[in-house]
């Protein structure tokens, strides 16, 4: 066991402030990975606030953090996989039980024994675990990830939370050349769902509320930008698309995406609105439409992923700060005052320790 | 044009009551058909009743009636496929484009200019288009369906509506052996799901909030009955089911219905409850679970469901009546006291004519 730095939030109300954590020692199956940059999820936010009670209420303190790249430092006599100084990442899972018929699927994530990067029951040292906001972690092999060494890592750190959960829909329904393909909401997961759908030779239009996000659409890769509140834009389109990507997790009108999809076409969301979404049945019933959730990925899918990232020079569009702001981050988030995700730069917390705090 | 004998409503609060309309004269394209069987549908009472006046409002008189069964009087001189003495049926659909995407894919029924077989304009006569609670029918040889002889024509003709809307989902969603389905609701269309889910080899459990059911639906081909308001024994089979065919057209909460799914699962709804369907987030993103609708299915498709059932031996069961009965029929239907589908019988018809009405 060894001390580390981080930031934790003390109760639902607090500030995240600079703490002093434990981290395990490794076992044999281990890696210790010194944190380099550490993204903010809008996740994040809601365990801090505690405003998941019903789905996952949050023990304190939490240490958030969920998109981690970072360096491996030392590992376990049997890892296999990495080496000191090799470039890493973890994503949202830290462990899951490897026998049910999930994990034997390569669906870690709905695993029933799934442990999760924070705020999850830690059977190493007991209370729960911590997160990314700190400046070293330890996991288990299993759940740490290849980086490709030339992508640059602050923009690689929202890979592992925002890049899977767009990615993995976009796969598992095919998407490619020939296929026009809305992303609904351009943030943190929607900018991420652009790169993603033109990269995979698609036709790609954006629907957002903010007609000022036309022009940086596009510049991310967009085909057209649909102003949703515009019922003639949206009329023209009706029955069009063959997949929507719906990342919008503030409540909001999801037949009048259902009715842009042709028949037999598919809207997934990976936002989850507080109320439940209201189907008209004839929106699905005409033309045989689909609607689904996804949630990040697997491991293997995620490594496939940053592969993919690494070939394609993919990488989040990232303001990076010092874990010194990420109180005012958090303000800036949920106004959607950032481009399109934060990372925040660990340096700056071992700066803190030079300053002796 | 011909007379012929039918059974119309003048408006939205008539019964149903003798009279004669008008059939076209052959085209070359043409079959005429003396009508043996109607089955009786729910939509039947909707339109009747004008209760889908946002969807399709109904022009008056309406005759409707679409699952017919029939024997081949006449042909026109271009018609191939059949010959008189034939055993046919007519679905929903008369008539489409037939150059559309919609229909060149065998999708007839997404066609935007498909005509219904009743309360659609009918290009022929002007009007609209009427249907199976006839003596007698003349249909374009594309929407006509050869009918194996060796089936009861009575049990059928609700093959031709309640047949191919189970059977399209089960098919589309590849149903088969090894699998884990569950039919929501014992009606109409219910019982044929049991019996096509039963057929391609699946495990197959009814949901029902009426315990008096449960022998009919395990006479029916179930292997299980679940009391849908029983929430333990909901909760034992949750993440269990692979395919979840739903077709309660009542309201009702399908959030009890997409918990049973597993990973990957599929909810299919082919009823069209009145409210809009509340679908709570987290109950597609946990398990990435797909809600969708189906509509009857094309042509091509239920030709090769009627060969299906010829080959399994598969009819609805039904409760034949004389069209005299319609109207008592319609009340009995809309308290669920039917099983599982009336047929009217129209040789009562005929009987009238002979009585000189």
């Amino acid at each position: 066991m060894y001390k580390a730095k981080a930031y934790a939030a003390a109760g639902a109300t607090s500030s995240l402030a600079p703490t002093t954590i434990a981290r395990r020692s490794l076992t044999s199956h281990d890696v210790q990975i010194e944190i380099l940059f550490c993204g903010i999820c809008h996740s994040d936010v809601h365990a801090v606030r505690n405003e998941w009670t019903e789905f996952l209420p949050t023990t304190y303190p939490i240490v958030p953090g969920h998109e981690i790249i970072g360096r491996v430092v030392e590992t376990g006599s049997a890892v296999t996989k990495f080496k000191p100084g090799d470039l890493v990442g973890v994503g949202c899972m830290v462990d899951s039980d490897g026998t049910c018929p999930e994990c034997q699927a390569g669906f870690e994530q709905f695993c029933p024994n799934v442990v999760l990067t924070y705020n999850s029951p830690d059977k190493h040292l007991g209370g729960v675990t911590y997160g990314g906001y700190s400046e070293s972690i330890v996991v288990d092999e299993r759940f740490v990830l290849r980086v490709p060494s030339h992508l640059d890592p602050a923009g690689a750190a929202p890979l592992l939370c925002a890049g899977i959960t767009t990615y993995s829909p976009l796969r598992r329904w095919g998407v490619g050349p020939g296929h026009r393909v809305g992303v609904v909401g351009l943030g943190g997961l929607g900018h991420m769902g652009v790169k993603f759908a033109k990269a995979f030779g698609a036709h790609v239009a954006v629907f957002t509320t903010s007609p000022h996000k036309r022009e940086d659409a596009l510049r991310l890769g967009a085909d057209e930008v649909v102003i949703s509140r515009d019922a003639e834009e949206m009329q023209k389109r009706a029955g069009s698309f063959d997949f929507i990507l719906d990342t919008v997790s503030a409540d909001h009108d999801i037949s009048a995406y259902l009715n842009l999809l042709r028949r037999d076409g598919q809207l997934t969301i990976v936002g989850a609105p507080p109320k439940r979404l209201e189907v008209p049945a004839f929106s699905l019933i005409m033309g045989r439409r689909n609607l689904s959730g996804s949630m990040i990925g697997g491991i293997r899918e995620t490594q496939e992923m940053l592969d993919f990232c690494g070939e394609h020079g993919i990488t989040a569009d990232v303001e990076v700060i010092p874990i010194q702001k990420v109180n005012e981050a958090y303000d800036r988030l949920l106004k959607s005052d950032v481009k399109y995700r934060f990372a925040i730069d660990m340096s700056s917390l071992k700066a803190e320790e030079a300053k002796g705090l």
